[in-house]
């Protein structure tokens, strides 16, 4: 057992060859290009292997909640990774539009868009083809090789971390406990707010009428997919629109622990959903700063793989979210003074005895 | 001379005044909104200190060369300044939306938008009135109390950085010097890159017809362009469409520093420049992270300023851009093996003897 | 509401008087100077607030398991600024020291160990005055004025975070219930592991003779300790020669917290530990990497406040850690496949019915 | 051309082979233990890469000045690099003693010891075989399989870079140009400045007259060695104990390019020796919290390598510096006010004009 062995060191630090020297005009800074793209491929490994874990914890009709604090453990670990492949940008920086110059034209076809990791944990996490942004008229996968998409299409069969997610919120027990009903309960108590963030714009000194009217009607609607978070069937109305991905109990369990996250017993299932949160921004970060730098590289110019790269980049910031849903729950959040209290049987069920 | 006097210690830590106590309903986490949006307000400051140092060494007619590298450790400190006050936003986040609505409707109708110093700061740098994207049909200045948009007026009748750039630039004396004439030189050597761009986009293997014509037309376009930096008439005409904010001698040395930045004499410009740069996406990623931040933070609500701020933000983050014209100069770079031959009068212009 | 007033902006923005200005001959810097410092205790004073939080929780003689998840927030939130803090001294050594060298000399005898709210975080959190290194013969608080020694003493009268926790850890139930006694079944399944070290060191292929004498030594004296946890008299010797800190029943709580953190009841408390460990960890980092800059900005001259202040703070990175004790169990976790099994009956107690 | 094909991936992901796995016991966290060091090893090739480039271009007996601009660069990148090394720990902590335990026994007697490039980038630089701390008696490379001893010891046998520093320093015309003689307009300066500094401590109001007396032989010890900085006899014998690594003309020069550092032609070697200082500083800062990270990770046991590994890292920074002469040049420092006035011929020879 010896240091360079163990981590296949001859494999790894041999795997650098720059095309620009190939050719005999080597250009100093494609070592820089390779081996930042490397380090990242290297870092994609890891996060599929911490969603593999997740996956394995929730896989299951039941999740055993002994196994929990793992899965929110390595899902806040692949934000700690991603934080830092997002800062990792700054490296790739010091090469400058001049310097990447001398051999970009050397790699067209190639692109970072052919990238099957970063496919697979898209894919893995639950982003669907049917919602991917097409690109260039493309489906997403046509740059990758025939045996590449394969992979990919295999992954994407599998069921992905939102969809075990659903199902695990789907089969919270204390939303529905003995005589207590969290949708009545927290109805009447949404109810109240409504009517107190509609009186704030009324009362807003620095709104027009029409902005007035926007935001009311704005928080109407927020109203009435409420009440669709309540009906099976409208809910299933709006859902189809693509208004919601999760399932209406997955959404209404998630908005539970929102609340009522202070209990013992849903502080693990509050660190899981924020830590999912985290994710889904860190991922929306690296494609804006991945855009920033990529429009400051080749400016207006074609991309090695004939994108216009950075658009895309930017929109799919927007349109590629995969935990989109329970973002949108913070509308639907209520002041601690606001909620109802929990009769004092669910709150039992939530509590276990940590002191003697 | 004490610690705590020196710094004022008593009147900064005594400025904290937590609404939420005020009127007894204490939010714990109300202090942390304080004390980070305080945080930003002194390093805002400490900006502007750094933007009247560049100032005061480009107002004058004429920037003395040993001030030179002063500036540019100005502008690089400004960067520094701005990655951390990006990567502050991390600590903002551990507030959760439950905690913030602690709060947030005591704080109506206060706003980040009321921030004096950070629009003094975007005016200084040169984003003018007229470019500001409109914020629910105001002027960017409407939320400000009068005697703050007085001062921020006051702020917006000075030279800004960008001016005071581009008049240095005009200067720049290597572009014409003897029998040189950059333009000349570039002209041909850029035809010559076009031609192998547009070649590299009929070749493509993943390219459409349809996208090879819209990329081609692109690079034709570009051309246009560049022919206008020589023309000073059509210039004025594209400049008059807000295709360009920098004069046409400014932008024609901006790209010759970019170019022949090793030259002794170009590389503190080429490091002013690239500070620029940075500073300006660096700007532009506050604004991004500062829009995925709002948006979690408040979901589809609206602020508390009336702002449906986090759509604004981002669509500042694209517009408000003061040095967009370097970034654009970018498709003009051509590699180093196509660089025109400088002639040894202007090289030896641009030299020192360092070693005996 | 306006946000300048809600944040006394005037104050503030105007608590900033260089002396160099003062004196007629302005350096430009010394407003950094100025700056970062006052930031730096803004962010003192918002850990200040977050310790009071824990403070309040655990200053009761029971914790209510529902505020335990506020805690680990609010220590989480604190490592969070922390990490900030240390990263900020990148924008300080933007500052030369032939900056430095312009206004030096005006600060004295001001120093930075004369911040009042940095004694008051170490003091607060558990740092007793007999534990601190004297420096230059004084006892840490000899630079603070009369009237803040007073305060910082008041708070040192306080119960610390230490002893918090040290209570709080005291009454874990799970080390003794029913028939299991936790010292008993893991004290067998030590002797186990450290056997298998033992037998690693003296089959190591590049260890010495004497070295493997030496680590087995350290390793039968952990046995000795360990002995120790499990005897009180014994225990007590060892404490009283600074060997421990913390109380022999807390260290073995927290030892079996860190053995059985997958169970639900002791997933809070492990993620308290180790937010307890990383608030350690980083304030060592804070003073290690403000030793490293103030080597760099002030070489081997003597500091302002008249202190040989770089080795001071480099020793302090070792010798002023409040939750050492937590670190020292390191070494005796043993693997999971080692572990004693938990009865049924304890392991029930740690559980509750997330799923229906 | 290929993304895949052209970064090797098929070799980069397929080197992954956790130990735990092979002896059927797979340990989650091997992973992340194997991809962080495979990372770590990917950037150490990148930063020979870099050396090499600086090692180019001052590996002649004279530096063309139209290549110094892309050794800072170079140098510059070498940090930024660093800085994000030091950050990856933060991704190893998420790895819990706990989680380690479950492998490392496996890895003996592997060790990070064993790592050749790092090896190299310290004898590259020019930390010397003298100058290394032994570690358990042995020199730095014991651990080294045969083979990587002999490749180590062929990099030291090359011209450090601080060797090339050394002779690139030596001849700076500046600080003996016509008339001018720079140590002697100096010396004179700086005899005021100690005066006013030994003034200082006399006058410090909290110093005791011990601490005064060290102070002021400090300083006139400070005294002796730059007299040892103008004497060649006397700064042999000093350097001879080991007190500078440097030769006398360099540091002279590089004392010459902190005061001068704004003159056009002093800039970009300011700005080398401020970028190698910062890497000194980084790699400090990377022994330090590897140190950290080790103590906490196995406590007072045996490293896998067989190494007490974190005292000795602790030790390490402070004693594997390279360019530690360039810190003790601060003590030299003296402000702008105080500094000698350079003659016009020596200043007309550090500039060019950038304007017309």
């Amino acid at each position: 057992m010896d240091y360079a062995s163990y981590l296949q060191l001859s494999r790894i630090l041999s795997a650098q060859a720059p095309e620009s020297a190939r050719r005999g005009t080597p250009a100093h800074d494609e070592m820089l290009f390779i081996i930042i793209h490397q380090s990242y491929e290297l870092w994609f490994k890891q996060i599929i292997h911490e969603i593999g874990l997740i996956d394995g914890i929730f896989g299951e009709d039941s999740v055993d909640e002994a196994d929990l604090g793992r899965a929110v453990h390595a899902a806040e670990r692949i934000v700690r990774i991603q934080r830092h492949l997002v800062a990792q940008i700054d490296i790739l920086e010091t090469m400058t539009p001049m310097d990447f110059l001398e051999f970009r034209n050397m790699l067209v076809p190639a692109s970072g868009f052919q990238s099957e990791q970063f496919r697979i944990i898209e894919a893995r996490l639950g982003l669907s083809r049917a919602r991917r942004l097409s690109f260039d008229g493309h489906t997403f996968d046509t740059r990758l090789p025939e045996d590449a998409r394969t992979r990919v299409k295999a992954e994407e069969e599998k069921r992905t971390v939102l969809a075990a997610l659903d199902a695990w919120l789907s089969r919270t027990p204390f939303v529905e406990m003995g005589g207590f009903t969290f949708r009545e309960a927290y109805g009447a108590a949404l109810d109240a707010m409504l009517k107190g963030d509609i009186a704030m714009i009324a009362a807003h000194p620095q709104l027009s009428a029409q902005e007035k009217q926007v935001q009311t009607a704005a928080l109407e609607k927020s109203r009435a997919i409420l009440d669709a978070l309540i009906d099976d069937a409208r809910y299933a109305a709006i859902r189809a629109q693509g208004g919601f991905v999760m399932s209406r109990r997955a959404l209404q369990a998630a908005l539970f622990i929102f609340l009522y996250r202070d209990e013992p017993a849903l502080q693990l299932p509050f660190r899981l959903l924020h830590a999912f949160m985290d994710l889904d921004e860190q991922m929306a970060l690296w494609r804006l700063r991945h855009a920033l730098m990529v429009s400051r590289m080749i400016g207006s110019k074609v991309g090695t793989g004939g994108s216009s790269g950075a658009q895309y980049l930017r929109a799919t910031a927007d349109e590629h979210r995969v935990f989109n849903d329970l973002f949108a729950l913070t509308t639907f959040l209520i002041p601690r003074s606001a909620m109802p209290k929990l009769p004092d049987d669910v709150r039992r069920a939530m509590r276990y005895r940590f002191e003697a």
